[in-house]
């Protein structure tokens, strides 16, 4: 029985990972819970799950939590109640609570990093689907896990892929506590890319893309922030950077490979030439499961891949043109230190800025090109965290800025 | 170093696995050597590596190599000239050579068997290419794997792909110590099948198809036998039973997707319905060399998969109607004991006879099925050696029988 501390509980990694531990209740616990401001959802998911301890993001959101656990009937009401907490220090004692064995971290963007931050640091094992604690942090994360000895299994369908692609080398072994230096026997990653919503759009085209354009992903059912990110291909981009950090491959060896039909989740190149690729429908809960049975695999009656059903597999180069994104991701890479952490923020205020129809679609990389220039002179190679949290704010304001201004 | 023993160094596998020795010398090196009747090719491998001992299946050609050898200027003649050997005990005695670390077993056909069998009790590891060995006397085999605790490592594409995919499971630790009992977290196995020379032909068409149509394989440069099994897809049954002796998976969880591309050259199905796939270009070197050098990688410089230069993979299921030797196979391997033996020894007698213009293409299949049905009455559920070699000489003499009557 494995015990879970699930950073983000009410959002779409979050349910699925409940919706994991209810199909295999011999396997699973969870035991810790963080959530937003979804109280009702949360309420339903403490009286299933009894967790020890409950932690919200927004403090002042606590006693409205108390009130509704308090007015469940006392049949519907958990026999003990969670202890409960809330703020910064609330999601830290969640993110490294002692009778959990592993934390899933699904809290989208910056604010999963200090909580996720506290889990590697109690040496805890994690199921990582905060993208950005790595893209963000990774040159503070990787001598974090060094020191802990805490393990980062990557929850998201593409670096999982690779993950399972790797299992059987020494790498995967010692499963991230190499992090951050080169993979033995690992020459390329290939990272395949939907498209997004606007693949098969011309560039003429995207001018006059909306927002419900770009939140109807074609193949995976995600939350609308990394669906905008797909669109722009952003998404791709942030996860070139994870990989770099993951699997300690240098840029010039992650490459992204369009695959509308999403059935390739991402391939390796091995030293000898051979390629290994994880393959399955486009469904979230796979990777989460892996991650909390690794370095098992649990027997699940999910709907099994038939080739012959999908017919064809197609795969080109992505549009760099069309997708300037993924061009202002390597590059913030390739610079490294901080410029990924404002590559990061640029991105996430961006993309709310569009959610909020202040700015066009196409003015999204715009703002990021510009949070990054901006950024080179003041470029820091070796960040402590606080040099990470100080930059995300700036990019942000500078965003702000050029709205404010009209630049868009 | 790894010393290498290696059974048909003049055959397809045999010439690959000597190219593979000249790219890497400081990894392998080959101290025995089998051959058949190409005494030129065989004479010029002896000037290049030096073996301790060679073996010619037919013993009546020793005196000729022997004046071969010493009719070699001096500076092109080894220094020491390898013991010379022949016959069964010949290519026994250089399958179990004492100094040699791996078998590549790569003589074609049930010829293969006895060498093969040699080699497992001595108990080395093997490279097996030579498909019989499991197919015909895999009741034989299993219980001597578990007594010699030799490694039998797939070389041919498909089960190296499968064995690659495998890595990292418990299976893989105890490579194929587990042969012939279920692979833990292993559900499915799907092998991809190019659907060879005529996988574009009707029916209809099939009834004009010559030597020439048959052994002209869009994507891979084999032996003519295997061309001709390939494009009667018996390959691929044949490979199924294989995959069932060394997988341990019942034949309802051994499927056959055709995939003319060939480039995915197996998968496997977990049992959380993730499915792991190996890829590269269609050359035998690879899974060679994987043989040899697992459970390492070596770098090679060998030409790199670009899925953006195929485009695209297709897949379909195969046609059961066209190809009769997919299900001769499948029940043949259901029935097991002999029943695969006479399927096999069948097998090869038809293509040899097709081969020599004796029979139409079309008649492969039914003098397979002849011989399989007479056999029924007769299976034997365990049988020893003698046993399978004695089915083995029927299946060919009922082959013959029917030519002979004009069956065909």
């Amino acid at each position: 029985m494995k015990a879970i501390s699930l950073l983000g509980s009410t959002g779409s990694i979050g349910t699925q990972t409940l919706e994991i531990v209810d199909e295999f209740p011999s396997q699973f616990k969870v035991v810790a819970l963080t959530a937003g401001k979804n109280l009702p959802l949360l309420v339903k998911q403490i009286q299933k799950h009894n967790p020890e301890i409950v932690a919200l993001a927004d403090e002042s959101l606590l006693p409205e939590l108390e009130e509704r656990l308090n007015n469940l009937d006392i049949e519907q009401r958990p026999k003990i109640l969670p202890q409960l907490t809330g703020g910064s220090d609330g999601l830290n004692t969640v993110a490294s609570w002692k009778s959990a064995d592993l934390v899933v971290t699904g809290i989208v963007g910056c604010a999963g990093l200090l909580p996720t931050l506290a889990a590697i640091r109690s040496g805890k094992d994690l199921a990582l689907a905060n993208k950005e604690t790595l893209i963000a942090a990774g040159p503070v994360v990787l001598p974090e896990l060094k020191i802990s000895g805490s393990r980062l299994l990557p929850a998201d369908s593409e670096h999982s892929a690779i993950f399972q692609c790797l299992q059987g080398t020494p790498w995967a072994e010692n499963a991230r506590l190499s992090t951050g230096v080169p993979t033995p026997g690992l020459r390329r990653i290939q990272l395949t890319a939907s498209g997004g919503a606007f693949r098969d759009w011309s560039t003429e085209e995207l001018k006059k893309a909306t927002i419900k354009d770009a939140i109807s992903h074609p193949n995976w059912s995600m939350g609308r922030k990394i669906t905008v990110d797909s669109a722009t291909l952003m998404n791709k981009g942030l996860e070139v950077i994870e990989a770099h950090y993951l699997f300690g491959l240098d840029y010039d060896h992650i490459e992204i490979v369009i695959h509308p039909q999403s059935i390739i989740h991402s391939m390796v190149e091995l030293a000898d030439s051979s390629v290994l690729a994880q393959l399955g429908w486009p469904d979230m809960k796979l990777p989460i499961l892996y991650c909390m049975s690794w370095p098992n695999r649990l027997e699940t009656p999910w709907r099994r891949l038939n080739l012959t059903e999908v017919k064809q597999l197609t795969f080109s180069s992505p549009d760099i043109a069309k997708y300037p994104c993924m061009e202002l991701a390597y590059s913030a890479g390739q610079s490294g230190g901080t410029m990924p952490a404002v590559l990061n923020a640029a991105n996430e205020e961006a993309v709310a800025q569009f959610l909020n129809e202040k700015i066009h679609f196409l003015d999204i990389p715009k703002m990021i090109e510009i949070a990054c220039e901006r950024h080179k002179k003041d470029l820091n190679s070796n960040p402590i965290l606080d040099d990470i949290i100080s930059v995300d704010k700036w990019a942000r304001t500078i965003v702000c800025e050029q709205i404010y201004k009209g630049t868009c």
